[in-house]
């Protein structure tokens, strides 16, 4: 997608590959919203420790740069001995193996780079196949998000409201994103409508990133407080609600996602109001048989006692933030504890459709319709 | 209610007057929950100020605030002109009335007090009565909310886990407070329950004031970012949720509190769990016919795009915190504007009971029993 940088609007990936100085280019995400600032990791350890330190963060993205990282550690080998090479690809992919554990993406990313290597013979063939297959992995990854988008526009009529929650952005795969491409794809077509984000407490991904992003497309938005959407609902101002997911149950249609998300789909349906969750094959689980089982990641308490942000003020326009000013603030009572979930899970009933590259399906048709969706058993 | 000063609980009201010093004594909230501090005003214009400029915030307390200030300005009066006395009090009612210009509580309260000064003959007989209506107005306020605190403390059984909103507590009235007086009621009998405290976005009320107040009086809570009610009342972590209002419409039932109060509505219904909402007779609005109709106040949208607290680090105790680094950080995207509605509005269907200090009601049952809840027409 297009960032302005000096004035003009130009068009990045989350992730890329940059041959000749062998390094894996990414977005700097924790500098985002206030500075957009392109690194370049020199090694495989690097790469590692960006996936790990979340400078780049989100499913899609992460495998990219762990397939990518894969090739740069192939890449950095020197020498002619096979066995060699072999016991330094393993390390190179438990290194990146472990950046960050609890995610399926890297591991599902790199295997699809190891396949590849395999089909050579020489470490030469073996080091351009494995940059070949990076490449296509990250590829594939950018038409899945563009597929999504074309069967999400036609979703999206002129003059719509269109609420969504947390980041499922470009920023969190390698271009377009999931619950962002049908707005992409819809402004592409020339439709013209605007978005809420919800702010998306305790770690405000929807304030900071893909309110970014949609500023950076010159998509109209506000900023709303999670507290706000049932109200704006209620108002008739919201049309729409899409989505992303981290995981959605191939058996039942459940969808496991950000906290809030269960909330706003209860909202959404008694509103009557269409509610859509935009995904990529990958994302759904076949095997798990209800969402209860799903665990539930219990976060630090610090993420709902405070907030990180640029020290300013109220009224300032921060068009200059003064990044040495980021600072958290502890906002609630030093004495109180916090409970902190998460995610959530989202019974299939209040879901309208799932949104794949595949085309839309009803939650609960997700089964019947397997075998289209990448279920191979 | 009792704060710990220098290890130990004393009690202490919102607001308070001292004879000797003729001076309002009032809780400086804006330095909550970071520090404890009484400060008093010398005069009825730093009274009119602490109201204006936030020290106190809350129906009750300002009404209160409001009524011990008109007896300030009365008995800050020297001489014996008749004539002069009435000027004086009139510019006293005027400074008072104009304070929150929004607010109905100061004006209500200052009626009483002229009310009952009307009775006095000399300068000095209406000076003391003056003062005596002040008390007497605190008093009741102190007795409103007890009386919601018996009858909602039958609501609430042994082991339960009760979620509230925002802050309706003794620092919004003189002592006590509305959603929480059942809760110290229920305490008072032995009660031993669980709060969870909705963080209340954007100003954070809940994490701030409700928390503070909670870990005062020893009663186990935790704060919660708004998004995560939902998922926790999925999971059977809520049993009854008690929250306030701001606005009552005794011809429809229909509930006027700040913003999220719907959808936690919403959600509690859902999942069967017993929603109450606790108010003075003061609240209820017998003129209004239709909640769409009340004006909902937009707010800055600083409060939502940032947040207010002591520059710390997520991880810190923050048992003796800097206040010099009290501070206010830009959380969101500099670009990116936000929607800051303050209220919303819930429909009496979602609402099990109104609990007042004349007993428990149905919303819808208002009306019926009008002449109890004190509508005189």
């Amino acid at each position: 997608m297009n960032v302005t940088v000096r004035g003009r609007a130009q068009p990045f990936r989350t992730v890329t590959f940059d041959v000749k100085t062998n390094s894996v280019r990414l977005i700097e995400q924790r500098l985002l919203p206030h500075e957009f600032k392109i690194i370049g990791t020199r090694d495989f350890r690097e790469t590692a420790r960006a996936i790990t330190d979340m400078i780049v963060r989100g499913a899609g993205a992460i495998g990219a740069t762990a397939a990518y990282g894969l090739a740069q550690g192939a890449l950095a080998f020197r020498g002619t001995d096979l066995g060699k090479f072999r016991n330094h690809i393993e390390i190179v992919h438990k290194t990146l193996g472990t950046a960050r554990p609890t995610a399926v993406d890297p591991l599902n990313a790199m295997q699809q780079v190891l396949r590849a290597m395999s089909k050579g013979e020489t470490i030469a063939e073996k080091q351009s196949l494995a940059l070949a297959a990076a490449e296509e992995f990250a590829n594939e990854d950018v038409q899945h998000c563009a597929e999504i988008g074309w069967h999400g526009a036609k979703l999206i009529r002129h003059g719509m409201n269109i609420l969504t929650h947390c980041n499922a952005g470009w920023l969190a795969f390698v271009d377009i994103g999931t619950a962002t491409a049908p707005l992409y794809a819809a402004q592409g077509q020339g439709k013209r409508f605007h978005v809420f984000c919800d702010e998306t407490r305790p770690r405000s991904q929807g304030a900071t990133l893909t309110a970014w992003e949609l500023a950076q497309q010159k998509i109209p938005h506000h900023i709303i407080a999670d507290n706000a959407a049932g109200h704006l609902m209620q108002r008739g101002e919201v049309d729409l609600v899409i989505m992303g997911s981290d995981r959605v149950l191939g058996r039942t249609g459940e969808v496991a996602n950000k906290i809030g998300t269960y909330t706003k789909a209860v909202l959404a349906a008694r509103h009557k109001i269409p509610f859509y969750v935009a995904i990529p094959l990958s994302t759904i689980d076949w095997n798990l048989k209800r969402g209860f089982d799903i665990p539930i990641e219990e976060r630090h308490e610090g993420e709902v006692l405070g907030a990180w942000g640029i020290v300013s003020t109220p009224n300032s326009e921060l068009r200059t933030p003064n990044l040495t000013q980021r600072a958290y603030v502890r906002v609630a009572n030093p004495a109180s504890p916090a409970r902190n979930p998460g995610f959530d899970v989202t019974p299939a009933e209040l879901i309208t459709g799932i949104i794949t590259p595949a085309g839309i399906f009803q939650p609960k048709e997700l089964w019947k319709h397997r075998r289209k969706l990448g279920f191979a058993h």
